[in-house]
């Protein structure tokens, strides 16, 4: 950490300042120039209160050296991270495509979309059982139900399933989920963050609806912290003010986190566009970009979907932009 | 709920949409333009999917005639809600400041807040005990030995008390907590809101860092559909392209609030600006607004505070913002 | 225009606004519900002030029926327009690459990089005479010279060059110029618009940094209504609250807005990132969106450029970008 | 300016950037700590691309250790700038109030309106002759008629007056005007600020729909840096995701600029809120922050005004927020 301080401090200032920032456990490096002065702080800065240190009247400013992120940090760990869920794979050169329908409605239902997105050439079944709604008047999902449908299409299918956990109560309920999602509005649940790091099973991360990248990351932390190092991160639209589109989908988070970690990062298009006929172009976009793999609502019959029938696409179309994905991938080599 | 239709739909098409949307029960009443058609849908419409609805061919957009809120809506309850705790009464007209500490650090320190905010003028006394933080490395909270803290702070001085509950499973440790909070990271954590909803005490329900107003009623609204109406809404600051502030306090939210609701709304200046040197103008300009409270960080020491000392007042500073407020407050009617 | 009006209303209520709304000229169709009555407004109602129209104590509020653009619209003309100068073609189906220096330096660094540029692939040479910088301090670019220097090395390559005018004082040295870059801090100074509007060039007009999609192509309209159709579209990012990246770049745009009007739609991947290491795959991820063309920024010596080297590429890394842009777009199909 | 170099760099990588760096006319400190090496740029940073120096490989991020801005820094001048139009003072302790209407319409309106707001206590007349509008077909403003109407407005009631510029070649109508507005769209349109700091009258600077306070007062330098120091700063709301507001009314930004900034600080709660109910808490909030005044539009026939009819005061609700926010002020200190 660098705490530059104020032109015309003087040096018995500076000496309290540094004083107590010895007291703290830091060695601190003094490069004094004419016009400021700057410290240098080395050790455990993770105890300092940047923005309290940045208060003080003598200093200008502080800047952190190194990101606070570590276990997810590229400098940590060079190579990709790979999860391996089933036969899929996540990471490290492998595309990955989660497709199903936004909830979990019927035993047919999910029968059917999981047959059909498997022959389509989808990796992974998603499918809601508990649902994050803005209304308390909105269908909540099937809950427990949900998720034993999702178990009997995994058996007739052999596909994987992710389905999002909404608490820590919940958690018992997913002994046969292969991926659990932590949704948009959970990205800073930090209870949940740290209940799930004490898993052995793959965490799908989603962006928070105005979540930084830092902050995202961070979060990938709390799982880590607690042990468990299979996070993959989702990228799935940030609120802005254009409002054509339901959020806005960041698709420069996906070579940027590529740089600063070395953790798996899916783009979901249908939450970030909710509107269907936008899907199969940022789809393709997510893939071109450098995304490790996509997640896609599917639906058999978009129009009777219970919720976000919007946003959803039939099979035949995953299929067919499941197709063109792959190819655009190939050809951005 | 109106659906608008594009210009030049068939007669056949407009009758099939009409038929499906009867059949979920729906009356619905057509008015025909010259360039457009518009059909009124009266009945339960919230089992329609708007966004749905918008997404068909023949739509050319979907618009509800009423909000989505009821119980905290001002039509449903034209008079104000006033909630009492202990001698302070929140809403109404009554003017309310909340003050303490950011975390509950030690035995003393938050009595000598205690003692010292409540001789300033205090109602109600804040402290964390269960901190949320970014990171998993940083101070986070004393957890039930806050609240025994608190909870002893309490009967020294005769101050109601409010902390921040962060999952369900700590309610347990609640109980003489006179008002629970809901911090901004979970003002969507809907599973949290519904559990609270079953209490029989006051909730606060900050604004999320990206909330709009609609959502952060809706919030409130899955708190009172269970049956608890003692909600007050906090506004502290929303996340923006600006730097020069942790985030921007949203002032203009307060008056807008309370003409769409009933609830009393208080203001937080110190989380919303990060800053001490800003939270007595915020606090004043809070109070001019027609804000039915201010809960205000007030630390002792807040160059030795374990968190957020940045933005604290001590008790001098806030025993002379709390006289200039309420000053201020009258000069406004 | 439909208004919506306010649930219990008297009949001489309405009867008083609808005598109003006829008094200036226009139709209106009555729609009466139980709980609510839709007034249809037909006729010029561009003379109506919506937000006027919501503020009456009796309109619950007020929805356009039809966009407010009309000659960039889709509706208006559903084939692309298609733009041609010199030999490349910008819209329906072609793909245009427009590639050069932030800013025109000297006579030796535009030739070079033009002719390394076009060796590459570029379609349009770009190159910066008038730099809007928020400093006045910083290098405000060569003015008069640039164009000049610019216009030799159209000479020498053939290639068509684009430029950005600042204010409309400036344009008559613009006769040499293909296309006329109106940049995003101009998207709506609303005088420089009209008056490329009336000009017979191509005009580029980038989004601004918080323009909406629906202002963006207002802007467009306002040069459209002027008389000069040839406008091309230009998405370089939106600010948001995000800060690794320097803006946004909202990819979801590009097809959006090829639903909503007939402009071709380029996208500038270099400012947007503010980052050379993501402009290849956010340029790959452009032209899987469906852009119709890319502008990159490129430089022969990128440390030593006088503005924005941190984003530009070298000639060798255009080239490959440029490769790999084509046959993603052919695998997108 | 300093920059942080990457963990493991070689001694002759340090040795050609310091090369470099001198070469440019700086001098370099070098503070090698055991985890990083921080180099201290000193002399003229203003030539060096900060964002080219944090691309370089080894460096792995710059901050500048002073402001950007000069001549409206706190630093180069402490005491606050005070600004003289008629008997109207801005800044210093002084509070001003500038009335209304969004246009000019009629010679018997402007005359109207003058007289009631100069009655209700306005110090300036502010009325729009040049219109920026979102549209090309809504009404754009009398021009050169509307600046000849607020003029005779002045002569009748000795008000001084206050109106937009679009562009340069406009200034020559703007003589007998006071104060020069730029509008938010302007806020960057540099060379108007550079053509409007040659002139010596006040100029009124409206913060850009997403301006952060930096960038802000650098367009407040670009006019100073030309000569003229009469700058007055006016918030007047930013971009955010906020619908129920037209904009989110930054008053943060009045307490955080006169810290950073010698300049006048004005509020306009009409344009930032939309909504005229609004109006009244904002203004009084804005006073209590500490502005140095109010901008508030002001109409004898709000549902008749020609634009912004919806956020318009009466004359009489505009004397009643004049008297309470005078008492606000009092009561603030």
């Amino acid at each position: 950490m660098i705490a530059i301080l104020k032109a015309g401090v003087s040096q018995a200032q500076v000496d309290n300042l540094i004083h107590w920032l010895e007291s703290q456990g830091l060695k601190i490096h003094v490069s004094a120039g004419d016009y400021y002065t700057v410290l240098g702080l080395v050790g455990d800065t993770g105890k300092i209160d940047m923005d309290l240190l940045a208060s003080l009247d003598i200093v200008q400013s502080v800047k952190r050296v190194s990101e606070p992120f570590k276990r997810c940090s590229r400098d940590f760990q060079p190579q990709d991270t790979v999860i391996e869920v089933g036969s899929a794979k996540i990471g490290g050169g492998n595309f990955c495509l989660i497709a199903g329908p936004c909830s979990v409605e019927t035993h047919e239902q999910i029968i059917g979309v999981a047959k059909a997105v498997k022959a389509a050439g989808a990796n992974v079944l998603r499918g809601g059982a508990f649902k994050p709604r803005t209304s308390p008047y909105d269908f909540q999902g099937l809950g427990k139900l949900g998720i034993e449908m999702l178990t009997e299409a995994k058996r007739e299918t052999g596909l994987p399933i992710i389905t999002e956990v909404m608490n820590i109560n919940q958690l018992p309920l997913f002994d046969d989920v292969d991926i659990i999602q932590i949704g948009a509005r959970n990205m800073q649940n930090f209870d949940l963050l740290k209940e799930v790091g004490k898993l052995h099973k793959p965490i799908l991360l989603k962006r928070g609806l105005c979540g930084t990248m830092k902050e995202w990351l961070m979060s990938a932390e709390y799982i880590m912290s607690e042990g468990n190092e299979q996070v993959i991160l989702c990228e799935r639209g940030i609120r802005t003010y254009e409002t054509y589109t339901r959020n806005t989908l960041d698709l420069s988070a996906v070579p940027m986190l590529k740089q600063l970690s070395h953790l798996p990062v899916v783009v979901d298009p249908s939450h970030a566009t909710g509107k269907a006929k936008l899907v199969p172009p940022m789809a393709l976009a997510a893939a071109a970009a450098g995304a490790d793999g996509l997640m896609i609502e599917v639906h058999n019959d978009p129009p009777h979907a219970w919720c976000d029938g919007a946003q959803s696409l039939t099979p035949e179309q995953f299929a067919d932009v499941a197709r063109r994905a792959r190819a655009v991938r190939e050809a951005a080599l």
